[in-house]
């Protein structure tokens, strides 16, 4: 089946939470964390008990690169090591890498991150250069079932300095959500989305209206739930019939044994819950 | 010293080559190749003998991280090793990551690159999500000596796609330009240029003299040398007094030994010589 009829699937049935591993080391609780000798294997072990207690009720898993990163080398391998355990579970992972770039560079990062210890189903992509970054990824895309979603509007305050410019009266996060769709329309699943999406964020509810329309084969991975701002009532308009995108939240799962609703429970029974409970808030306002 | 003092000196004393380490291992001569066990290990000795032929005739060295990644962990571990060895010799290293990200995800970037295993000098960041995305990389600039190369204007064909928009009759990248060098403008070393610098490009000589006037206070990273287009004679509009910039080439150094020109020489010698030829070139332009 192709990757994006895999993504619409499991947001109908599972919903539309997508699974920010967004893992530091200080969102472990200590007594968790001290059955591990090294900070990098108390992380592993974290990810893969929230992953173990979600995959029914996630649609997706991103994993932010930048936090295993900042363990240097022992981090790397354990990224490397939750994409594998994700991919293991047949569940859908996004890379959360960002990556921009041009010519055989974009080649080598397509290769690293659509294969070998690395190797994921999404990755994200920055635009800031030109649709020529995009190219390199498009073989993976039509002949290795990949894809990718490429930033388009932000949903952090600075969001305005470049995304929000406004050039022939538009802006330029709508200027690169055209180009995007333009490139993304070839390759469209069954399900009438393209591989290639868009991210999205919910936290500029007129614009992300004006995108939704715009941008219509565009499956959305949309950031800024939650502590951002982002409300489940907004999400609809985000969407249509109900799917077409994915909402992340890292933190506020990661660390759902802080709050006092769920007090009591172990961290990853209190992830499942707060998943559930920001699945069900999220299909209340779709009307299903 | 100040890094960004310290990069101005390198200029004045070694010339404009910033040697790009973008190595691929089909770019090792064969019967190099054949003396290692993996490939990983040849690259990295292919770097280490590059490195020491170059010290006095390169400025600085750009290491792109794509073509680690592609190799996995064995490839990262080299990436690792390779701006170590760098830092060992005393030579300014910038890490081609373009990294581009808000809040806690930049803030681990900025530990993972200026700090740790993979710690290096400078790092790239791309500008597209907006000028928060530069804020957790200030401390480590101000307190740890650390400096930044942020995207403004690329050398690719697709760079007018957003890069070259135009927003109240400037484009983005003179928007962008402009942002950072506000930015930069609290950091600057003796030499009176921000340890926070950009990315010209040298294929677009016309814009690049406006970006260079508006943007007095901002060091260049200068891709596009050689291959892309980009000209000797060119690169002094790109600097103030013959310094303020420094000019990348990569697979024309590293390949080297496969120009006529260099026939018989080992790869380091025609590293060397090739450094050599392209600093001459560009500072007889200079009138130095």
């Amino acid at each position: 089946m192709k990757l994006i009829d895999r993504l619409f699937g499991s947001v109908a049935t599972h919903g539309h939470v997508c699974l920010g591993l967004d893992t530091h080391y200080d969102y472990i609780p200590g007594d968790f964390r001290r059955k591990f000798d090294t900070p990098a294997d108390a992380v592993y072990e974290f990810n893969r008990r929230i992953i173990g207690h979600t995959l029914d009720v996630a649609a997706c898993y991103k994993v932010q690169i930048a936090y295993y990163e900042a363990m240097g080398l022992a981090g790397i391998k354990v990224y490397a090591k939750t994409l594998k355990y994700l991919r293991d579970q047949n569940a859908i992972v996004i890379a959360d890498v960002k990556r921009g770039d041009i010519a055989k560079t974009a080649e080598m990062y397509a290769q690293a991150h659509y294969s070998g210890d690395f190797e994921s189903d999404f990755i994200t992509l920055n635009p800031y250069m030109g649709m020529d970054t995009l190219e390199p990824f498009i073989p993976w895309i039509a002949d290795s079932n990949k894809g990718a979603f490429v930033l388009a509007a932000t949903s952090n305050p600075g969001a305005s300095d470049i995304e929000g410019l406004c050039c022939d009266g538009v802006t330029v996060a709508e200027k690169a959500g055209d180009m995007i769709s333009k490139i993304a329309a070839g390759y469209a699943g069954d399900c009438g989305y393209s591989p290639i999406g868009a991210v999205v964020g919910c936290t500029n509810t007129e614009q992300t209206v004006r995108l939704r329309e715009r941008l219509a084969n565009l499956f959305f991975l949309i950031p800024g739930y939650g502590a951002q701002g982002g409300k489940a009532q907004d999400i609809a308009a985000y969407l249509k019939d109900g799917n077409g995108g994915v909402v992340n939240s890292s933190r506020g799962v990661l660390l759902a044994y802080t709050k006092p609703e769920f007090a009591g429970m172990s961290f990853d029974e209190a992830a499942r819950a707060e998943c559930i409970h920001m699945r069900d808030e999220i299909l209340k306002y779709c009307g299903r």
